[in-house]
């Protein structure tokens, strides 16, 4: 693990994904992550994938690196307690609404220099989850087979929550940024984040909100063509899918040499009149002619052949996996230093654990490190944190207000 | 716009989406981001939608709030420029390639503290973009309707470059983290970020690569049904589509009571022996059992009811619009203020423009700003950095090695 954020510490109120993401990045940044839970764990502790014992696969993943904090977080002295680690700590990550005890003004009042970073729904106080904001977005419109129901285009939902992760990483970088106003002015800061708000601006920062009101109506379905550029996926002779783009003229050029289609490609231009390598627009303009072209070469050669083509001419193209594929693709995760040795996963299943996603050329990355049992450092940070003793400690938890841990539980 | 980042400047060497984001949500919290281009435009320069002018509207709206400088960066003089710009920023974000004169040692030698991040394709060098690294990462083969072409299930592909939007916020984390560890030590950092490190890591990190090598096999595709949980997309009478979720007690309650479906419930769970209140697992086992129980309630009711419904029990919904249909949603654009009013465009076209996600409560947000021109602080830039005399600069233009501005052109 790399220390860049070492002396930075976090509480991290936290579930499903958006908000534990941040934390997780930060943890893997070196920051002391505290992640507090109702001592039952949160609502994500449960979130499927659950192992045969019933550990969510899911909350071990997402919750790598950080402590983990359990206290009745439905009593008024449990949450006392997290509002006080919140203020001893100065920093807070959380998805809790703002109307709970855990507002930053609450914090604040012990801590006036605290800096949160609050993930909310949508920005009017509405619930949303990565699900319905990304049916808001429009995305599932435009996603998903070009001819499939065209009377009545049903929505294509993407798989990935990907409006969670992107609004994991602006959170843990939103926390960062008040963080460094705060250590050059002394002031802290609240910072709220919309999950409703990221996917709306992500749609308008990809200039695709200017696109639909520069249109007057909606971009065309279309499959699983780039939009604007050149690209799609193709099968060879042997049934293998792929994906190829060419948005330079140097990966346009290396995948018509690729592909062998020299020739086919010249009498096209000549007989449309368009010069393939201008750019963008006669490629897009003219994608079904090409994709016709690129698939009857694709027809003619197996994957090997085709892949020992494509690498020679360094394209950028890539065979679809599965997932389980992907997971056990050697050049992708065993030969691949993002992963490291399995950790002791509090499932007791081992797999290879990723490390942050930034490296540091030359230094050494670490092992990646587990996810905490629920609790396990309950005691840790009571103690280190608030300055309670054994004794209280002990009495916090013979009165349920606090649990060690849910190891073998 | 808010002022966390000030004092903080940033070169920015930039084409596509990812490089440019990172640098667009340091620029909308305060930093100076001094986006230096070719010339004659980056690759990214007509990236689709162009107006009938030839303006890209993605340009104009990843490069907001942001300086341009425009160099001969095919010319030596040019690439020197660069360095030293980068090297007197001390912070800089790229993706061009490490082995391109841009590297971090070279810039380093000039600045010795510098703090760099650079966006990858793959971890061993390989070209990758968000296209291709999302068919290597399985998501394609779990996503569109779970009856499409069984025999021979395609990859659809999301139509949001997710995995651009991540490693950009990703790698402004990355950047701050970077900057952070200078401010405390006085060393400087290279922080590589392979665009399909973020793909195969947040796979593991959501779980997803220890739930398949746990199932050792892949997830069955779901269409739009929410994996482990309740939730799916339906249509109201007049069919309109809206999807909903409950991964909670309280959202699963109220989807029960919004839809009017309470007696039905409990005799299917007279019927099959569960209790649905208990939690993910009996929802989602016999999801096909309350799929057809919501969609016959849903059969009966038009979207206005079942909206206001919906909202009476607070439930988590949101209806499918298109994308065209989000844009003019005065809910989701013109009534919120993540939006503010047009900047001068370099496009000239007019259209609501998104500030920076996090807000901070009871801080004015102030106006977006525009995109520049390319080149347009060319000259402020070189002056103020570099020290240039006007003369200097002059002849730099002069001579093809610096561009003041693309404006008219």
């Amino acid at each position: 693990m790399y220390e860049l954020l070492t002396g930075l510490s976090i509480i991290e109120a936290s579930s499903f994904v958006a908000s534990p993401t941040a934390g997780l990045y930060c943890a893997q940044l070196g920051a002391e992550v505290i992640r507090v839970d109702h001592k039952a764990g949160g609502l994500d502790y449960d979130r499927y994938m659950l192992t045969a014992e019933g550990r969510s696969l899911s909350w071990e993943n997402l919750n790598r690196a950080k402590k983990s904090v359990a206290l009745d977080l439905q009593s008024g002295e449990g949450r006392e307690l997290l509002v006080a680690l919140a203020a001893s700590a100065g920093n807070l990550i959380t998805n809790l609404p703002e109307q709970s005890f855990l507002s930053h003004g609450a914090v604040a009042e012990k801590c006036p220099d605290l800096v949160s970073v609050r993930i909310m729904g949508w920005h009017d106080g509405r619930q949303a989850m990565d699900f319905t904001v990304n049916a808001a977005s429009g995305y599932p419109q435009m996603t998903g087979p070009e001819d499939w129901d065209a009377a009545d285009p049903p929505p294509v939902n993407q798989v990935l929550p990907a409006w969670d992760f992107i609004t994991g990483a602006y959170c843990a970088f939103a926390l960062l940024a008040g963080i460094r106003h705060r250590d050059r002015t002394g002031e802290g800061k609240e910072l709220r984040v919309p999950l409703g708000d990221v996917a709306l601006g992500t749609m308008a920062n990809s200039g695709a909100m200017a696109e639909m009101l520069y249109r007057g109506g909606n971009r065309e379905r279309l499959g699983n063509a780039i939009w604007g550029a050149f690209g799609r996926d193709f099968r060879s002779r042997d049934g293998k899918r792929f994906m190829v783009a060419a948005l330079t003229l140097k990966q346009w050029s290396g995948l018509v040499a690729a592909f062998g289609i020299a020739r086919e490609i010249a009498a096209l231009e000549a007989e449309i009149g368009v010069c393939f390598a201008d750019g963008d627009t006669p490629r897009f303009a003219n994608r079904e002619r090409l994709f016709l072209l690129f698939q009857q070469a694709a027809d003619e050669l197996d994957w090997l052949e085709l892949e020992a083509r494509l690498t020679a001419q360094a394209c950028t193209y890539e065979r679809y996996r599965t997932m389980h594929e992907a997971a056990t693709d050697p050049v992708l995760v065993a030969d691949n230093p993002l992963f490291g040795p399995s950790p002791a996963n509090p499932s007791g299943f081992s797999y290879p654990a990723p490390r942050s996603f930034a490296n540091i050329p030359d230094e050494a990355r670490g092992d990646p490190r587990p996810a905490p049992y629920l609790g396990e450092h309950t005691e840790q940070v009571l103690s280190e944190w608030l300055g309670l003793s054994s004794g209280q400690i002990a009495a916090l938890v013979d009165r349920g207000i606090a649990r060690l841990s849910d190891r073998g539980a």
